[in-house]
């Protein structure tokens, strides 16, 4: 399987400091006819769930064949593994440390590798920043053709992070959990819009309630909390003109429910 | 009119999520070869005059068939109308609500089509990011050439906001207003330096006026607020060493005038 | 010598406001086929010490033949020079304001030149946006191959700015200083791990010392302060879970020192 030169890059690297030139630079040293496209380098410091979510809504719109360098690693430098991986057609360089749980999420094909072919990288390794030194030399690499299996054996059991699931408890009443706050303060749930029948409510923590459900952003008055069929597919709690995470003293992994009215 | 394969991008969609990304990877999956420059992402959230400005400022040096791709959409999912432009040899993707005004200042050839061939969508298209599945995709088929009478009927009166311009009231009395504020705190104000005869001075609100002209920020004392011929065309109120915008309270709207010393 | 059409950025004019697209525009429209990397645009503003460390940890890592062009520039329209320069294969544009100072370290192939030929600047050139009006169009004429001989004539003296050294006062003795701080709050120093023995301890001003040294990040207990060898190729204080800057209050040029135990 050969790639498309397209190398999208996700971080907690932060836009002050020169890290992610860094990689950028390493990599075009190697093949300097890649494309970038920056996913996020403001990930939440050494949030590895965020991460995770955020490449799991990036990446399947890319196009096949895309290299996907997701550095987010608060193991650097430790007995840590360094994965490769393929998946949908997509290739992923990665610690491995869960990074990439929604990409493994529901897909059979994902097949990754323990990166161990140390003359593929820069050298010598910093024990810090092993994305100069280790992950963008490999992602260049593969860019450059090296087949994954040439990095390193089968890693047959990466990390992978516990997703929480909604689960329907009986008809009409759903448990669920928020899974991502996005940088405007929406709550994003694991439910499904097609899952809540019509007349709901949701349930919040502190015996509060949420009964307005609405279609748009735009819709409601300034200060209220309501619930819009979010873009990730999921069913996103919203404040109009604030954050509802601050509002509502509310982060991922709060638990959330779903009840008729 | 065929494109040059560069596309810009102007949101309010900040750089911690994969907005910005979702984007680029549904454009590239069309058209594998685009070229993209981030205007900002970083736009005051639903400012949409803040982003005209910005946007006023940037196309007109990009190189002829470039592709402007502007998303500040507060009414995103309503009825507020999508579309497509031209103006002096661009191309313009955005929602119709005067985020183009800037563009449209003084140009006759300013021609807009409202976006309606829904086949070119991305779908389901979701209520809530249009940027991702109505305007992406479009500026991505008009890079492959499709032409923008081919994606819906002439809009013949697009939205267009209300750009205050200054004045003269007398000879050597201007009426102005701050066009815009910059991340730095300088007003940049709708006066151009070539109508202020000299020994002029700007008056503010609150009966408070700045005396001081000079040439760079470099010149002055620390604390001091002074006029500059601004790199916009325009007059430009700075505070060495600070937020002029802070120190005055003054913001986009905001009143000023030139008069005689 | 030809260049590779890779193009890095390094400003201070931030992310939200339309100034490095404007940039990057001017280029596009001299050399539509540039490749940009932005190495950074959050430098502090008008710290020009910081850019040039900034810079000097992200150039070598580029394809020889990269033009980087860095634009910190708070001497802007004073009688500053611009200069081109050349170093170790790489092209360089900039105030000459000691944004280089960093790449001038070590190399005796550093030549610059003073930018003089107007008729490639943009016009009218503005006395507050030289990254615009002269640096973007210098550095997209280098890259339609103007030889920088052509720009201007030789400067013998560019600025440079003095770079603390560590010194070795007696075996074991070290007096070195803070270099830079990244956005973490690390503490970069000018100390080579390979100078320091076993056994030593870090001196803080107010007789504060760190005597517990690391080997990665992810060490430590939360709120302990340590050494590590950064990836800098320097010693570097860090503060598990928060910012040693801070914590300590110290910054760039606080002194330091590396005793035995």
């Amino acid at each position: 399987m050969t790639n498309n030169g397209i190398v999208t890059l996700l971080t907690d690297f932060g836009l002050r400091d020169h890290f992610v030139a860094a990689m950028k630079g390493v990599m075009l040293s190697l093949n300097p006819d890649l494309a970038f496209v920056d996913v996020s380098h403001l990930v939440t410091p050494q949030d590895i769930f965020g991460a995770a979510f955020t490449l799991g809504q990036a990446w399947p719109l890319f196009p096949l064949k895309t290299i996907h360098l997701a550095v987010v690693d608060p193991g650097v430098g430790t007995a840590r593994k360094a994965l490769v991986a393929s998946a949908g057609g997509h290739f992923f360089v990665a610690p491995d440390n869960g990074i990439l749980t929604f990409v493994m999420e529901g897909r059979d094909d994902f097949t990754a590798y323990e990166i161990t072919a140390e003359h593929y990288f820069r050298k010598p390794v910093s024990d810090t920043f092993h994305g100069r030194d280790i992950f963008a030399p490999i992602a260049a690499w593969i860019s450059r053709g090296i087949p994954l299996e040439q990095l390193g054996n089968r890693l047959p059991e990466p990390v992978r992070l516990k997703v929480p699931v909604a689960r329907k408890v009986r008809e009409g009443l759903i448990q669920g959990a928020v899974l991502a706050v996005d940088q405007f303060g929406n709550l994003i749930t694991n439910v499904k819009p097609s899952d809540v029948p019509p007349s709901s409510r949701v349930i919040l923590p502190g015996q509060r309630e949420v009964t307005s459900f609405r279609k748009t952003y735009a819709e409601g008055q300034p200060g209220e909390v309501f619930v819009v069929a979010g873009s990730t597919g999921y069913l996103e709690i919203t404040l109009k003109g604030g954050s509802a995470a601050s509002l509502l003293d509310l982060n991922t992994g709060a638990p959330i429910g779903v009840a008729p009215v």
